[in-house]
């Protein structure tokens, strides 16, 4: 017969850590404890194998689980010396849910079962407190028949609310034992008035009532949610726990507490952790009582009494257990114990939880200690934590007043004065204001004021949006697509749903990791690298394969891309460079020219300034590979659509305003996206191409005559649907490049490749790699493409999409796999059909997403790229996904 | 040693007309007519494979190639009995060019080689008069000069117009033989003052210069272009015809002319053809003296003398010739021929290029004269032909006054009264005035007005506009993207890039299959479907394997496409109903309205309206299939963006005008491509496809139960990207389909399916395919995605991909093989490895396009859907591919 019981007592167990999936995690980590001699209450634990079975079979349970339950409960009787039911001395009983994986709050608890009339005599003998025992059955009752019997918890509190009342009194514990008892009899008959049943004297009826509901609780609605968020699937199943009670609350040698082997915010490794004296272990959780803590390590003045003072030899052995646990789990331990009549109890291990400042520090220092290994110190700290690190964050203490969520678009907290547009942000910030800029949504006209801003708040957009894009390439906080907001440019105001009016000059706090909107100016904590990082950083490089490169489109940025390890730029927008308020004229100029000497005469003013931004972005990048994309979006998104900006634009030009106003209406576009772009602008215009990659190539020339840099530029072409679009604008792009070549009289390595961003392009990728040196997938616009799906627009749908499990995650965040991952893994092995040994990348959103990364090295890709505060995070993400590999 | 020089002579020749490729397409038939003993003046071919080795060694000729020349030669003089070069009875001969496939007028010709100073006085005794002897020379020094010199005619053309007005005379013809010799000695100072040479008196000189001189015609500018136009290899190169010159000028017993096997306008079975007395070929081109018949078949009064009566010898010949060659050829034939002093020459003959009506005439009887075979038949008609017949068309004969060139969006040719609004348009039709729609683009609000026109005419907007896409199903005539127009609704006019003026109530013709504006009313040509029609359609229904739907809205499109021959509707847009003036107004309001409750208010006005509508679609479909989308475009569509209409709408669903205005602007989208619609709607509106499946299935059980119709409904869901979407609006339909049957007590079998119109859809075919009865692609949308190109935005630069070669069709109207066809081949083969025998079409515009339903056919598609209009186009294209296919 299968075996569906497990046992564990102090010093012996049926099972061991190994066994998460057929124990959960609470059943494995007890019976460990036990073999390895810690004092855990004795019990047993039904497997998620009958959990399976009792769905399987319409909720009844596979033969043999009621005698092995009927055993393991004579064995507990013996080890505990007390009898199940025994009114004399009872043993009572808790049962807890205990899944694979841990689900905190999910599912349900029954404690002190066992209770009846006549057990709780023998309570009061045991525990000398008739007080004590009433309310442990009171409480029983109260919690069977909730958890059990489906009764709502209120008619109960009524009923204590109505005592207290009666009795003048404010707190639970004032209560008599005459009172209480009067309470249970009270319970008892609203048990019965509402289920019509008498509540259940029997302690088998008690407990297989309980194991029933506890295996039924996997099924309600919060875990149910819970697990499709999480994605936990359902047919794991719980395991159940039963274990005998012990009690941290019958008089002053008893105490309950919980502890961190080691600091859980610092990592710092000494004992940590907080207790109670004569309570149970939901007090600590209620926050009622002020706890103490357990030692002196960082006693300061008006501290409480310590454990290590008030109970010295159970402080001893748990310290004791503490390095034992340590030891053997080899990971930092989130502990909890009672310690009953003065006799110590471990009620539950678990690896902790920590900051990600603390994973780090403790990752090293157990190296330090010979625990683990590098590669292990690697592997506990993941990725998403070291955004944390990396920017900012609200002050964990504060109280917050949120008045408004959107999406978290870009991490950071920051505060300032609301301001509603781009030019007065910039005014503000020369007056030493920090601002806040609020807009329905950004466009590439904004720039100056986001960069001017500390962050950006806007009602519309995506995580990809315009203004989350740009916000996350600079480092600044932005949270996108706040639709709780109503925005009147016009009155300078902004309305939350909730009802506050934010007036122009107002300050608010952004949280842009959480997408919180905050009412004032809330403390911040700053980002903290301490040394340690940097170590870890340098052992996960020794175990990457995959090159990290970063998105930058300006020398500054470089810099910090540089300095949180990139081995390279993957994308610089050159676009980014045409918004600069001293050459926008300049490119307008030559995007409304009627002929080509005038975008001739437009493009020779802003090839000097291309030329020195590459130059200077050469100097930050020695010896490193930049990826520069030649232009990509649509001539009109550089125009003003203003009439007095259009007025300005004529007399530059020295045009018509009709005509200017003309020229602007006829650039307009349906789908933007799909229009007038990439390629297809240098295919029409060849003028803007020629120009760029003069000044590109101009740039790296100097360099290599007067400096002698090493530079290998990488010219990108974008949107490239067609090998031929690629073959043309290669050989012009050749020409010219051999041409400023022959001019300085230097030979400089340049490769020209393109950007897979289209379907077609990856379908074709063997025919379009004849004429690439390198291929960089765009997977933000892939993703576009493949879904159909503008990522502007879908704020209006997607959050639907997750919330109802029709999509896993926002395709924009994590990469699609199945989909869009599809073609970037089709892609790379076409084109390396055509070029072995093609050089390929992402460059796209996802290059900073740890699972995204995960997934370009396992396709074999040579380098993802992305913005530059998540290099460090790619460049975990990298390791993990190697050594996973092994 | 390779043969290079293959010989003809009456009743013998080396090469035959399957040597296409080797002798060109005129020397093949040429040597097919001396093979069946026709009088071909004796001659031989230089072959392609000489051209290919001319280029390959640098213009220079392979070992052999002269001394097969000269044997050639010689052998010709023989049979000619005459010498090349011969003072006293000169051989006098024609050099042309001639590819394996027609290139007319792109390559070189030079005639009458071989005249010296010598040989010109042999010519005066063969022919007995100096003027035509010295006019020969005279013309042979001018070609020659221009062709083999690359000297500018226009020098010779002055020469000769001066000698005229010095003489007082006005044709050529009234020169004197002096006057001629004069010119001919001012001909050659020319030649030598322009080419620092003198004219060469050698004919063998003269000979390989011109055979050089043709051959190297084969990489002249015009033949290139041409070529890349017509994707005709360069590789392939063309061989060189080297000919006796035979005379049709040499007196009143010479003649040339042209005549056809059949009528090729109408196919009707008589000898047709014109010839002049003696004239040289070119006289007939030039069209300065009318030609006469060659018979009297359809003899009018006051036409010239027929041939038949001048020449009745040469004419009996002739139509022996002509039964011969039709025999032989098994088609009609386009013959040339020449007639010197009485004795007949067939100078060529090619299968003869007809009109669409006459194509399909021709191939019926000649299956019933028992010529071909019904697949002959069935091949000899191009699918593309077929839009002649189906829509009016222009008088060839009248002359067009042409102010503007757009694209050929949808056939056909109207005049009517300029308007520039739909709402006048739309008054005007019901006072009987015929009027064409101008606008700069149209939108879906317009479709009353697009109705009431005869056709359409924009400013913007690609082949598969709204416009165009449209009028193609309306069958209407329309010219988008016509960049010329600048239209100004304001003043009510559009002005042309060439000057012209045109105002409100002006009259325009528009030639839809040319996409030509025209001044003024034009008369046209009415659609003649004959009976023979019919015949040849049903031949080619026995052949193919492929289905064909049709996409139709209405029960008058669905009755127009039954008669076409549609075999069931493939896309019903569901859409379009909304658009009706009666309904827009409960749409909007469902669109506006703030809650669901509002929202299924107004859908109860919607659902009658729609159910009518599908009863009327199935009656006219009764036994056939019929594809019902669900709601595709995004909601904006539907709504007013003037003030006027916003009140309006705000008036009828009690609504503060400001509160419709911001609706309005919440629902702007950036890429409404990309956006919120399809599946998206129908995941967060349900109420809206609720509605739409309770119509449909209460519209078939309706028919069902009160008609014993056996109807089988396909519902599709349009845009879906995941599975999941399929899954829970799937599981949504059926919920309303079985509650509907159960309500009328029947059982309708019906299927629910989807549209795969991204990328991503059909990537993951073979998940999706688990929740579909049949996959339709949507090869419109589909195309967008995978090429990332906006259909309404293309115009902008897709007109540059296609004239330069980038791409080498649109892929809007024949569909992309190697990208988009790629994914749908994918797709097809994914669904069909979950579902094998899954049902699958097309319903994109390329279902219509021969092209793309040969592709259809080869990758095993069920069938196409495609406008009523294009119906037997499709049939006929189903038809060739399954033959081909053989």
């Amino acid at each position: 017969m299968a075996k569906y019981v497990y046992l564990f007592t102090k010093g012996q167990a049926d099972g061991d850590r190994s066994q998460r999936e057929l124990l959960g995690g609470k059943g494995a980590n007890l019976a460990e404890m036990a073999a390895i001699g810690l004092p855990v209450p004795s019990g047993f634990t039904l497997t998620t194998e009958v959990c399976k079975s009792f769905y399987q079979h319409d909720r009844h349970y596979p033969e043999g689980v009621e005698s092995q339950v009927n055993n393991a409960l004579k064995k507990l009787e013996q080890e505990m010396a007390k009898g199940f039911g025994d009114p004399v001395n009872p043993l009572l009983l808790s049962v807890r849910s205990g899944a694979p994986t841990s689900m905190p709050g999910m599912m349900d608890t029954v404690l002190n079962l066992g209770l009846n009339d006549q057990t709780v005599q023998g309570l009061i003998n045991l525990s000398g407190s008739p007080r004590f025992a009433y309310d442990s059955y009171r409480r029983f009752i109260q919690m069977y028949a909730n958890v059990v019997k489906g009764v709502d918890g209120d008619i109960f509190e009524t009923l204590l609310e109505d005592k207290k009342r009666a009795k003048g009194i404010e707190n639970d514990n004032e209560l008599s034992a005459e009172d209480l008892q009067q309470l249970i009899t009270e319970f008892k008959d609203s048990y019965r008035q509402v289920l019509n049943l008498d509540f259940p004297t029997d302690p088998q009826q008690q407990l297989w009532e309980a194991i029933s509901a506890v295996f039924g609780s996997w099924m309600n609605q919060r875990a149910v949610t819970y697990r499709s968020l999480n994605n936990i699937p359902s047919h794991w199943g719980t395991a159940v726990n039963v274990q005998a009670m012990v009690f941290g609350n019958m008089g002053n040698d008893c105490a309950t507490g919980v502890a961190f082997t080691r600091d859980p915010s610092t990592g710092e490794n000494y004992f940590y952790g907080e207790f109670l004296v004569n309570a149970q272990g939901e007090d600590v959780v209620a926050g009622i009582r002020t706890p103490q803590p357990i030692n002196k390590a960082k006693y300061k003045p008006g501290d409480l009494p310590a454990l290590e003072d008030v109970l010295p030899g159970c402080y001893a052995q748990l310290l004791d257990h503490r390095n034992t646990l340590e030891k053997h789990f080899r990971d930092m331990q989130d502990i909890e114990f009672t310690i009953e009549s003065g006799k110590l109890y471990m009620l539950q291990t678990r690896t902790g939880k920590r900051t990600a400042q603390a994973a780090i520090r403790i990752a090293v220092e157990m190296v330090g200690e010979k625990l683990i290994s590098k590669k292990e110190a690697v592997l506990r700290v993941l990725p998403e934590q070291l955004e944390q690190l990396l920017h900012p964050s609200i002050d964990p203490s504060v109280v917050k007043n949120i008045i408004a969520k959107g999406l978290p678009a870009s991490p950071g907290a920051c505060s300032g004065k609301v301001v509603f547009n781009a030019d007065e942000a910039e005014q503000q910030n020369k007056l030493k204001e920090k601002v806040i800029l609020v807009r329905i949504e950004t466009s590439p006209e904004d720039i100056h004021g986001m960069n001017a801003a500390q962050g950006i708040l806007t009602s519309r957009g995506g995580m990809t949006s315009h203004a989350a894009v740009v916000a996350r390439g600079m480092g600044k906080s932005c949270v996108a697509g706040c639709g709780d907001l109503h925005i009147d440019y016009e009155k300078q105001v902004m309305v939350t749903k909730s009802g506050h009016t934010i007036k122009r000059g107002d300050i608010i706090t952004l949280d842009g990791a959480a997408g919180e909107v905050i009412l004032g100016d809330v403390a911040k904590v700053q980002p903290a690298v301490s040394g340690d990082f940097g170590t870890l950083m340098s052992w996960a490089d020794t175990f990457r394969t995959l090159n990290v490169r970063a998105n930058a489109d300006t020398p500054h940025d470089a810099k910090i891309a540089r300095e949180f390890g990139a081995e390279g730029i993957g994308l610089c927008r050159t676009e980014h460079m045409f918004f600069d308020v001293k050459r926008i004229q300049a490119v307008r100029e030559m995007i409304v020219s009627a002929d080509l000497q005038g975008r001739e005469r437009a493009l020779s003013k802003i090839m000097p300034m291309q030329k020195s931004d590459f130059i200077g972005l050469f100097r930050e990048m020695r010896g490193v590979p930049v990826t520069i994309r030649l232009l990509d979006p649509p001539l009109h998104e550089f125009l003003p659509q203003n009439n007095d900006d259009i007025a300005d634009l004529a007399a530059l030009a020295g045009m018509r305003f009709s005509e200017v106003k003309e020229h602007v209406e006829e650039l307009h576009e349906f789908n933007p996206m799909l229009g007038h772009r990439g390629c297809r602008l240098g295919l029409t215009y060849p003028e803007v191409y020629d120009m760029q990659v003069r000044a590109i190539m101009e740039a790296a020339c100097e360099l290599v005559k007067n400096e002698h840099y090493k530079i290998v530029p990488e010219i990108m072409i974008p949107l490239v649907a067609d090998v031929n679009e690629l073959k043309v604008l290669r050989e012009k792009a050749i020409q010219v490049a051999e041409q400023v070549m022959a001019t300085y009289g230097v030979k400089v390595d340049y490769q020209i490749g393109t950007m897979i961003e289209l379907p077609r392009a990856a379908l074709l990728a063997d025919l379009i790699a004849e004429q690439a040196d390198f291929f960089s997938f765009g997977t933000n616009d892939l993703t576009q493409t493949t879904y159909g799906l503008s990522r502007d627009d879908a704020g209006r749908f997607l959050p639907y999409y997750i919330e109802n499990g029709l999509f896993l995650s926002d395709p924009f965040i994590k990469l699609d796999r199945a989909g869009v991952g599809q073609l970037v893994k089709m892609g790379t092995e076409k084109g390396r059909q055509t070029r072995p040994g093609l050089k390929v990348g992402i460059c796209g959103e996802h290059g900073g997403e740890p699972s995204s990364v995960e997934f370009c090295h396992q396709i074999g890709l040579d380098y993802v790229s992305c913005s530059p505060y998540r290099v460090p995070i790619a460049r975990l993400a990298a390791a993990h996904a190697a050594l996973k590999d092994e």
